[in-house]
């Protein structure tokens, strides 16, 4: 939803060419406010207003847009200015932006860029997505532990607008090697004693992140430690940059909807649901529902096989539903609670035993709750000769009791094999799990019939 | 997993009573890794190591032990000693460790706390369950919009430890309503005038959660402002409290936890899968499956009206499983998208035309891909007597297109329709989707064949 509310007024900012009103439409409100008043204006209209803002504030106020709109703006814009602007954006935003750029245009901005910030997007956009490399900013403080607390608190007011944050300051060698981190709370905290050095006060058992690491195991590690910010190193622990804690959030949220897609069968989608063409979508649902398909036409082939046997006791037939949907159930219970605990880090492979005999033991619990639920419905449903066929009576109960422990353990062990293959567990289980669920629950239904009937 | 290191020279240490080195073991590491290797002890042992650290180091180790290490450790030591410790603990943890004491135990160890403590802990488990205020801390720095630069900086720096966070300062008038916000950036950036006054400085245009504000809501404010902290005011804007980073990182991890098991049919755990007993999750996952038994029962029930039908042509039963878990398929998948989307913040119940009409889309194009399938199927699997039976062919594609249809239709509009009525989406869509999509499915798929064979 677009906030018309300033539209008029802005436009009439622009018409009557009124500067000083739009500086302070620029700088009057938290610059993510200034930018969500301004999604209505088209790109012209937006970037005159921008000009009025000081370069920092506009930079901010771009930031906020949303990715289109920001796509749109540096695509269409002079390209000098546009520079001017991309300068500034903050390192790790800027590889995002940049890397939805046509080859050539993205050439031709480099080329304008200051050298500094070129390397700088080289050197950030050569990790690969979804690594701790992807998601760093390289604009962090690095001091040298010889400094004192007095030289590092002029040092970081000087030069506070260029890092990311200020909070967390970096201690580092000669070869940036990463040697300790000091705070700005230990620097307030310690403003009486200005000439300690920094060493002295440092911490130096930190937390690290390896610049291939996973952005899921770097999220855990600093929700675990409560971090503001972590340390991005390469393989000899030199210093290379570090991750945020908005970017953390970002990387959580990301993360969670995207397995909650998986497990839903949806292949994650790149972008908001709304901004996710028709097409798109179809597509990454389409490819997973004709996967799903396949299985359930190997139910139907599999029942084919036992077609006499259905025809003789049509009753059973009623309850193909109740019992492919109560293993199906269970089992996308088990997988997700697996799947959902091994993203958290709350279980690892080395916990598999404990997590199979805990699956089986709800198998067996769940499943004799199902079973008796089951005997009552075959009182209400299976046709009764002269008095009651106790012996048909028992046929759904004992298959609701086999396929529900199949949906659990099925469910937990799928996503832990795929876990030690190193494919992601949330990708491939549930479709499989439904899939696999399905055929062996006819297969057990059917089997229990007939070993019972006959 | 334990780690067990260090533990045999933990236990050596409390053998020989060698409090020098148990000092050091306590202030070495990052409390979080003490608190790790530190696992594997007995409480006492536990509580006589944390004996020899400083009463700070002390909390900071025992806020990193888990929530029944926590819980033990302070029900079975001395209370004058838990009272201590206690009174350290964060507001907003201390609430949390607190709640889950005996009421009498709780009382005696409410009298033994400062007055302070006492009324804050009264104070902030006030607030329910998933709302600002029961995750907001009152520890936050708070000053007068009169001090100078100066005068704030040495406040903070001789007050640091007692807060949160120092890096956000808030700045309140008489009454404690929120007037603006000055960050330590801010201050260290301004130490060349020390003079200056912080109203001069300060932001006003701020981002504020209410104290009974849904958590979720909270986070995603704070997600798309990039915030360290949020401030949380009462309804005439006094300040209340603060809710930090790494508690919004807690929620969002929560939040999305919960939703992944509302979605498949588990009600959310309070503890994490393997600390849950089995019994608990029995109970979690064996009420949902009870609830998606009696939909299953209905089908059943629907199926025997239409058992004339399926004993004359059987081979109807065999696609039973493919038209019901295309249409479970398809609209778990839909529900799933939107209840994402809603939790997120992607969509709001105003854009609900375009969801439905997209899901309409999107039915139409899966279900015509389904139904393609579905022909090829039939030509596998429907008898043919003299020459294929046209006619027949065509029962299975059009069930599967009305089916794909009612699928994305059902899991668009209920999950909508729940947030509409201020129920979660999450928690009670799909199950619903799932129990609905297994009636209608098998209700077009008769019909459609009754139309078409007869």
């Amino acid at each position: 939803m677009i906030n018309t509310l300033f539209l008029p007024e802005l436009r009439e900012m622009l018409a009557t060419n009124n500067e000083q009103e739009m500086r302070e439409f620029c700088s009057a409100l938290h610059p993510a406010r200034t930018a969500e008043f301004m999604e209505g204006l088209g790109n012209e209209e937006s970037w005159e207003v921008l000009e009025h803002a000081d370069v920092e504030t506009r930079v901010e106020i771009f930031s906020y847009f949303d990715a289109d709109k920001q796509h749109e703006l540096l695509t269409t814009q002079n390209i000098d200015q546009v520079a001017e602007l991309v300068a500034e954006i903050a390192p790790d935003d800027r590889v995002d932006i940049l890397q939805n750029f046509e080859p050539e245009l993205l050439a031709n901005l480099l080329e304008r860029l200051p050298t500094d910030e070129r390397r700088d997007f080289l050197r950030l956009s050569q990790y690969p997505e979804g690594t701790a490399g992807a998601v760093m900013t390289s604009e962090f403080a690095k001091l040298s532990e010889t400094l004192t607390i007095n030289e590092a608190l002029n040092e970081i007011g000087r030069q506070s607008e260029e890092y990311e944050t200020i909070y967390y300051l970096y201690i580092v060698d000669a070869e940036d090697h990463l040697r300790g981190l000091v705070s700005a709370r230990q620097l307030l905290a310690g403003m009486k004693q200005p000439n300690t050095q920094l060493h002295e006060i440092m911490e130096t058992d930190l937390v690290s992140a390896n610049v291939m690491e996973d952005q899921e195991d770097v999220a855990n590690k600093v929700a675990r430690m409560d971090l503001l910010a972590i340390p991005v190193v390469d393989d000899e622990h030199r210093m290379l940059g570090i991750v945020t804690h908005d970017d953390i959030i970002d990387v959580v949220r990301e993360e969670a909807t995207e397995d909650a897609h998986r497990i839903a069968a949806v292949d994650p989608l790149d972008d908001t649901y709304l901004k996710t063409s028709i097409i798109t979508l179809s597509w990454k649902r389409g490819m997973w529902l004709a996967i799903l398909f396949f299985f359930a036409l190997l139910t139907a082939m599999v029942m084919l096989e036992y077609e006499k046997t259905l025809e003789r006791w049509v009753w059973l037939v009623l309850f193909i539903p109740l019992v492919i949907s109560s293993g199906g159930n269970s089992g996308s219970q088990s997988a997700t609670l697996i799947i959902t605990a091994l993203s958290r880090g709350h279980i690892t492979l080395a916990d598999w035993i404990r997590v199979v005999l805990r699956e089986l033991s709800m198998g067996l619990l769940l499943g004799s709750g199902l079973a008796l639920m089951g005997f009552f419905a075959s009182l209400l449903l299976v046709p009764n000769g002269e008095g009651i066929n106790w012996l048909a009576m028992c046929v759904v109960p004992i298959t609701l009791l086999f396929v529900t422990i199949s949906g659990t353990l099925t469910g937990s062990i799928l996503p832990l094999a795929f876990e030690r293959l190193g494919w992601d567990p949330a990708m491939m289980s549930n479709p499989f799990v439904a899939g696999i669920i399905d055929i062996l629950g006819i297969l057990i239904y059917v089997n229990v019939a007939l070993f019972i009937l006959t």
